[in-house]
């Protein structure tokens, strides 16, 4: 019996991961909501999803732009067992009251207060925490890309303390309204949110995040400075426990991606433009004492949409533990160690 | 009895248009000839394309990152019907008396000089002349956008007289090492040498371009103001020209497509971040009396990768004509009509 | 006697134009008006103007800023013999009866509909038609650009048909908010805005304009192509004519100015930043037959400023005609040509 | 008896100190030496510089664009008491023997390595080193605002360790050809060299620097989160120490200064468009305990100017110490405390 899920907003997040969850063998998509007719509503119908009108929009504005409508999104919500909701950010908590009236599970993104749900979630970090769960949010971006890291650096190494320089993309590619255009602008909540929300996963990691904001569209960078408990003896031993979990993608010095220009364009070869991986490079992975130095780029456009995949997953048990779960995702997404390659 | 094709450059055109051959159901892809190891390397290898080593690249070199190679560029040279020269520009013009001497056909990209061939190409302007030849020229990204409109626009209304102004991406999404960041390059040579390439393929055509060089790295977009010899009664009949030919597409208003963020984004939508068509907006073509003003954006990648499909089947008759080629072609590439959405 | 010059809006413009009242012989700066406290606020004071509290701002708010406030707008408008509004778009329009009812006569800028002024200004143009007038309206940067080109052209070669397409800067450089960071939108209201704008000056010019936007923040840069009615024999008799006009700069190819990187590196290296002039390139003037091709590149914050002290020398008949006015403004602003350099 | 000042190279800095040099009561500016006519070589004119050829330019190249020439850099060099060499990286360690055969004294800048002086530079912090000597290399901007924070740090808190990351600016303004225009770019040194470059002024602080450069070109912001030995009760003690010391600028939230887009227009109100301080925000300096977190921004193109002033004070005993060389660096500069303001 498979789990019947539906998406409630179809922007960034939410179309990636409606095809998401469209390729696993154990969901259905039920269809997605979207407030008014764009390209991206043609998308959806291009792919056969059942749209659905949301907010304010109108079944005639999508109609007269040649776009059938499944149904409104309350109708949606009826069919559903959970919905994914990609609201924009603030719009997810306000609708988490409709979900609830109307019995059926959610996630959130992490736009959303932690309070909208029950857990707040990373595959890699704490699956079995949102097992069973009616409510859960899955964190944002940058959240998802430290998350990761840190359940790979604290089970290996320890942690004893870990700042974090993100470096922001400002908007996203096809937000053409936001800027700046020349300039760099400190984030004056200092230090930033990052790092308490880190917490709402990992409740005791010493972490301390700072952000600015760049002119650029394709990926943040985060400047890693962790100071671990049991350091190995030389990176490798870093590099190789990275490589060895889900959803890390190390790039070696010969691939000569000398940052994120070039990690969209192999993501562009690889045949999808997302990146759902943690990307590290191994010359700019260093160990000095027990001092490690990190660079790692976060794709705000996808990265989380594996993890709310895992999170319906554990939600309805599907998968009794992250490995079972996040192997399934993975295999359904493409998303696997290469073929070539030296170690 | 398939054509064999070899790739002789892989960078941002050879990768796609290895790609493109791949995927031709009257064609083989021989292998593709690259000088050294990087993430493009990585891919050919990941998609099983022979990967032959080119220019002052070692064996050794590539062997080294893991990337196991079929042999020289020389040797893929002999054991190919012709080559599709995508090496950096003038770098093609040096390689034609080396397929010469190896008694191979030949297809070089519009950066290098028209005399290197026998013919400059676009497929729906004058794939007849490019039947049987032994070298053929591809020409440039813009040129190739201005030549299928010219194609539509000559045959359909009769053109007068056509001025352009090209805004030109400063670099491909990759080059992480051109600029500029944050101004206006006018391009000195006046008129752009844009225009006389497009006479390479209508002699005829009263056309002057100008260019000016800004900070995006997605797409050019032209501004045209064509005069008209018998236009018709209003824009509609513009639109449906355009719309009724191949490898054009027309966003319509409600789309909101402001421009080349979205369409890029609308590209990724589809499945494969290219754009192989003219990109025009409905709301972006005028008609006032005879003058005819319209925008049209140019994807730089990957405009010219079904042209050099068209050319190899014009050189060797595998098709009589545009139509029948480009019909190949393009179902190949999945380059089709939306399935929804008002006329 | 010295006329009374108020400025109500303390922005891009507002604050050249004061700085530009300040600097003249024959007018006295009443003062400026702001509604907000922020670092532009704080150079007022430095620089001694009077600061009067404009729309919902407080003194209580400038003065818990430390910054001294004269009193409120209303105050600054009975004081003056006339107000030059560089309000926001649009709040410039709402000013008028408030200007009116005080019976001061008032400046516009070109953000504002045609219909809140008397007469559309540019000093070169038509400077006459606003002696002794109450309401003038200084037509926008591109405007102004456009017009003091077509006062050179019209006037020594006569113009057929002109078409520009203006390349427009997206953000001003202060302006952290504005996108887009990577990508061009065409403006599709087309022709543009210009050509009619223009054309409320030079009523019966055969203009059409075409604009898009690209991600700098610098200049305008204008691609013209004009139809010259009596064309010289070569460009250079184009060249000499607008360098012996006030208020065009003209590069030379040895200058080795680029873009509008250069040109805005050339303005800081003469002391200012600001470049009221047009700025033309000698090797971006091109001739052919009766064709006129030029880049003009337009720097938004500051090419309309020496056209806003001329319009309140017209208004008050402080100078009888362009030529004289111009001598006083550009004499007090520092606009002259430069000391060497070969013709 | 003033001190004669040569400057070699007539850039972004070189440009910039000769003016600092003209305007000093107790130097004067022999000339300056220019590779090639621009129109940064007929800025030197109309200010009245001396132009000597450098490198392989020639003086024909010069006076055929109508630039007089003063005579070769060998000439030059005969007639000074001290060069500042502001030639390319790299350049200048070449250029130190003929400096060392002329028997003058030199200044170089931080692109040089430390080994070409016999003490690396900056005027809060080591003045004294500097007495007497004949080499003085002065550090790079972003080197040089971290020796002026740590000056202000070590003295009045004491320093246990220091994280900087340095978010690089891609291109100065008039580098048009340098990108990145859309991604980031990790520098894999690391940790980066500018934490050993600090150490050549303050050899025993704690620093570690790490940088990733970003598409702007307006300033540089340093991240920083420094472990203090003796910390104050609150951050405001930190915001005092900061503002009582020269060349520190720090800007109030009322101001509304986002980012280094206003940074740079408030410097062009000021109006000379050049930052020679280091930038804060008050909103921008957090203290928890013992860790002080606070961003900085660093105006590459200006910063060094003042301590190559005050080197040549040192070298020549102008001024005994610093605060005295500093007064009179800072008059002649015009950098001041501002006029208004709350504290």
């Amino acid at each position: 019996m498979k789990v019947r899920v539906a998406i409630n907003g179809y922007g960034t997040i939410g179309k990636r991961v409606a095809d998401a969850v469209a390729r696993q063998p154990d969901m259905t998509l039920v269809g997605v909501a979207k407030t008014r007719p764009s390209y991206d509503a043609h998308r959806a119908v291009d792919r056969g999803y059942p749209l659905y009108v949301a907010g304010n929009g109108t079944r005639a504005e999508f109609e007269s732009a040649g776009l059938p409508v499944a149904g409104t999104v309350e109708e949606m919500v009826r069919a559903t067992d959970v919905v994914i909701d990609a609201a924009p950010e603030k719009i997810g908590g306000e609708n988490a009251a409709r979900y609830h009236a109307a019995g059926v599970r959610a996630i959130f993104q992490g736009g959303e207060q932690a309070g909208v749900a029950e857990v707040s979630f990373n595959a890699l970090a704490n699956y079995g925490a949102a097992l069973d769960k009616h409510r859960v949010r899955v964190v944002s971006c940058n959240t998802t890309g430290i998350a990761r890291a840190a359940a790979v650096l604290t089970s290996k190494f320890g942690v004893e303390s870990w700042d974090v320089t993100i470096v922001r993309r400002a908007a996203d590619p096809a937000e053409s309204q936001r800027g700046p255009i020349n300039g760099i602008l400190p984030t004056f909540h200092l230090p930033s949110h990052h790092g308490p929300d880190v917490q709402t996963i990992f409740p005791k990691l010493a972490i301390t995040t700072t952000a600015v904001v760049v002119p650029t569209t394709l990926m943040h960078v985060h400047v890693n400075h962790v100071r671990l408990t049991t350091p190995p003896r030389d990176a490798t031993a870093v590099v190789e426990a990275f490589r060895g979990t889900p959803r890390f993608h190390i790039f070696a010095a010969w691939e000569k991606v000398d940052g994120t220009p070039q990690v969209m364009d192999f993501a562009r070869d690889r045949g999808s433009s997302d990146v759902m991986e943690n990307v590290l490079w191994e010359n700019g992975i260093r160990l000095a004492g027990p001092d490690l130095y990190f660079f790692q780029a976060v794709h705000q456009e996808s990265i989380v949409v594996p993890e709310n995949i895992d999170a319906v997953r554990a939600m309805f048990k599907l998968a009794p533990d992250a490995a079972s779960s996040m192997a399934i995702t993975d295999a359904a997404l493409g998303l696997r160690g290469r073929s070539v390659g030296p170690r």
